[in-house]
């Protein structure tokens, strides 16, 4: 997977400042999660082909986590886009979108589909050839989810030097052996899968969580998460802020990390208040020692 | 005036080229023509201050002229701002603010005036101290206005030198010198203003056209003024484009200054088919030679 940072300030933007969104890519696919004001200049900047994009993931309705969408979209218009686009988010997503469209006269040339993602637990949306992805809610001020995208197991390798050795396994066995079978010759006997194969890499797994406050009852959903981003907008220091604006510190971020046991953290949103986020990177490291900071253009391939 | 050119793109923005915006200083104040996806950045990297900003111009309600709207006033809210905003634009501009504002959750802290903007005729929508503002309609395939920006003249300059040679006159008569008003003496002889005091610098006026067809009839609304912007989408080549879409070609745009008489025209709206606008340039000055292109950043100071 290959994570590409379009966007992570708080909602107030500065110069190169943008607003929440992502890039992810997995496997030829790239997933847009949230779209804050700005994002088509970035995905242009960063060089994520529109063409690849089929899935766009909105955690929640604020402005600096949509703004970004009307554009996006009626530029593919212009683009004349007629490949289909999923779109999942809360369901008062879609009628925004239609009056938006219905005034800044927008007719799509492409089949765009809602889905809507509401209510608890834990539940599957997305369910791709190569990925699969996971809806659950997080705790802010409206109905916010985070999403968990899981790459499905590739098939796996064929040991061609294994496979040399038997004569009789033929061009036509190899489905059944990337798919895991053992081979069986015409006389009977069984090659284990383990001898003619070798292991896929290993499935890779990100985890979203902006924006909400410090939720431990989502760690369960997120365990072992390669990545997971999660918002850090305060310091310690502003924890009552914190709880009363229903966000995060930075420490309470390296909490749900560590509890997840997820491999690396990477924080954002941060509050415009802080001069120098390296104060949020100690307080999370001290909790999360594999804690970055998320940034403009911040790749991370996992 | 100062003109900052914030993003003069058509539709489909590229990196570092934003959709349509502007930001015009008349005295101390900032006025905001259109609104494009990503102008509240563009205004933060070029140092326009949110605080001087009273007015907003909105052409028409095309994505590319509005879209930046929803988060730079999200921001204003954001910042606590409590100064009142005059937004000038087509009717339905304020049900879509509103649609926008409910879902996304936004309630502004400070009084927002919205002046629909809509049918024929050139008058006068707006009418400061300092300026007065102007719309009048243009050929494009919605509703679209044009605006131009009008100085007052300042007051006549004292001319110390000159008022110092008369004992008479104290500190109590400069407000009606400088409104143009003959000295009379307590003896009844009359002191001619033009003795006493300079003619204020001359008044400055800008006019902004986009988008539109080649529309002759506005050149009497904008006669004379000392900057026109004026869309030129499409190079000669593609003329029947330009009247198909109702936008103008480059040559176009400079006959309607060199009829119009302007100082100086501003070149923008270029089709992302043109590789190099310089081809759309020379077309211009082949017609009216004091033609500029637009770029995003461009300042024009008259």
């Amino acid at each position: 997977m290959e994570l590409r940072i379009l966007g992570c300030h708080s909602a107030t933007p500065k110069p190169d400042e943008y607003p929440t969104s992502q890039a992810l890519a997995v496997k030829n696919r790239w997933l847009i999660i949230d779209s804050g004001e700005g994002m088509q200049m970035q995905l242009r900047r960063y060089g994520v082909k529109f063409g690849r994009i089929k899935h766009i993931f909105i955690s929640h309705l604020h402005g600096d986590h949509v703004y970004g969408l009307f554009g996006f979209l009626s530029t593919l218009r212009l683009l004349n886009r007629q490949t289909e686009m999923y779109l999942f988010g809360p369901p008062e997503l879609k009628p925004l979108l239609d009056t938006v469209f219905k005034h800044t006269q927008v007719e799509l040339t492409f089949p765009l589909h809602f889905r809507p993602v509401e209510g608890d637990g834990f539940r599957r949306i997305s369910d791709e050839k190569d990925f699969e992805v996971y809806a659950f809610p997080l705790k802010h001020r409206i109905e916010t989810h985070g999403f968990l995208v899981k790459e499905k197991p590739a098939p796996r390798k064929l040991n061609m030097d294994a496979i040399r050795l038997y004569p009789e396994i033929g061009i036509w066995a190899y489905h059944n052996l990337k798919a895991g079978k053992d081979f069986v010759t015409e006389d009977g006997r069984v090659i284990p899968n383990e001898e003619l194969t070798l292991p896929p890499p290993r499935p890779r797994s990100y985890a979203y969580c902006s924006d909400t406050a410090y939720d431990p009852s989502i760690v369960p959903y997120i365990r072992g998460a390669d990545v997971l981003y999660h918002e850090a907008t305060f310091a310690e220091a502003d924890r009552d802020l914190a709880a009363l604006t229903l966000h995060s510190t930075a420490r309470q971020a390296a909490e749900i990390a560590r509890e997840a046991g997820v491999g690396k953290l990477i924080i954002g949103h941060f509050s415009s208040r802080y001069k120098d986020p390296q104060l949020l990177l100690r307080e999370a490291q001290e909790v999360f020692p594999d804690t970055e900071l998320a940034y403009e253009g911040k790749q991370v391939i996992f």
